[in-house]
């Protein structure tokens, strides 16, 4: 069998219960790097650092497999990753296993699909998990047969140029869980309240804190595979452009000349 | 005519030429509040500020116009805003004027365009303006009349729900400019390159470095309208789902019952 080469990340960082899980899974598919940041980057989205130096620090090496944390964001990881460290010989980069969803919305906050997005605008196949449980002492081995099937799939078969997958998996026991769906994204976003409050010197300050609305109750979305109790399988990729509009404003074209 | 409730934020901080510029003309077309970020945010993508506490400061209030400095993202200015401010009754949301191309692929690590993005997934209009040059001292007269046609088409007719605008002024003078162009987003990316350094203490860093790489050169795309001197507008969505790719994956699909 190949030897692939993977490089895993995350964004809850390199001491999370979901990335041990997840780097013990690659390992059994190939030679893994783990590129990953040195503390939680929850809520990144798809920031990278350009003002401050970045740091990438040596944990582990032995037998074709190495580990390295780094002071950046998700994005970061990868650029380093692919740029320093395999000199864009990765074959796969996978990312997770979130602490919590990444399906509908969450997607454009997260740090671990940000990773994604960003292999797959290299052109390196890409998968983030994540299992609906934010929990620290969250059961990883729910889902464990449905990560192996879905990473098996795209190294046999590979993905379309320059598209990724968003895999979320239901926090219930595996024999539980129905099957795979291939869905697209629900439409949702977060009703969000900030709690005011006062700091001891009289300064008032707020914590974000908000509500998941699910707009789109449509059954070939994430939302509806997930609260069915299927793993959902998006396929994503960073084109923002939404071309169902470009007919609706081709009347405010202009030509000068 | 009709005051609007005009929101304008970007990811450049409050004190940049190129919002000054910007709440400059939407003061002509309504009551103008800034909440825009107390420092330079750029790259910052779809950040949000989860695990620490956030500030608003406000500088200014005349004549129904109000100024704040945030000490969040682009995105949590918006968030902020909407919420503890302007209590969900904004009409438009105007990001920018940002220094520097949003055009193509470097969407996804603007905070300017993120913020347009948050906008539209609210279901708030929303356009970001961004002028190709990168220098504090550009000069924004340039396209100065497309930033309020554009402003105007909007508040007339509209835009589809969940829709934003990214619209990006090539760096020539105003009467060289050809008109606008409606664009889908082109296919791009960074090819990165690390700057390796050592510090006083001998412990190396990196910096990021990085050349833009245009994979697209088809006639559609922003980066051919930019390079042949039109304003692109290009309508954004947070839609990451790669529609074209669902049917190859369906095979992938499983029914465990």
């Amino acid at each position: 069998m190949k030897k692939y080469r993977i490089l895993v990340t995350n964004d809850d960082g390199i001491d999370a219960p979901g990335i041990r899980k997840l780097i013990e899974i690659a390992k059994d598919y190939g030679n893994v790097t783990v590129v990953a940041p040195d503390s939680p980057r929850s809520g990144q989205g798809h920031a990278i650092t350009m003002n401050i130096p970045l740091r990438l620090e040596e944990l582990y090496r032995q037998n074709g497999h190495a580990e390295y944390k780094c002071s950046g964001t998700p994005v970061d990881c990868v650029k380093l990753a692919e740029k320093a460290i395999l000199k864009g010989n990765a074959d796969l980069v996978l990312s997770g296993i979130n602490h919590g969803s990444n399906a509908s919305i969450n997607i454009i906050y997260s740090g671990t699909l940000a990773a994604v997005l960003e292999a797959a605008i290299e052109g390196v196949p890409a998968i983030g998990f994540s299992l609906l449980n934010w929990a620290n002492d969250a059961n990883f081995d729910n889902g464990e047969q449905f990560v192996r099937q879905i990473i098996e799939n795209v190294l046999e078969e590979g993905l379309p140029q320059h598209v990724g997958l968003n895999v979320n998996i239901p926090d219930i026991p595996e024999n539980e869980i129905k099957g795979i769906k291939v869905c697209r994204q629900a439409k949702a976003y977060w009703d969000e309240e900030f709690d005011l409050r006062q700091d001891p010197h009289k300064r008032d300050y707020y914590w974000l804190t908000g509500v998941f609305k699910n707009l789109d109750e449509h059954n070939d979305t994430d939302e509806w595979a997930l609260k069915h109790g299927y793993v959902s399988v998006v396929p994503v990729q960073a084109d923002f452009t939404a071309h169902n509009s470009l007919h609706f404003l081709k009347k405010w074209e202009s030509n000068a000349k």
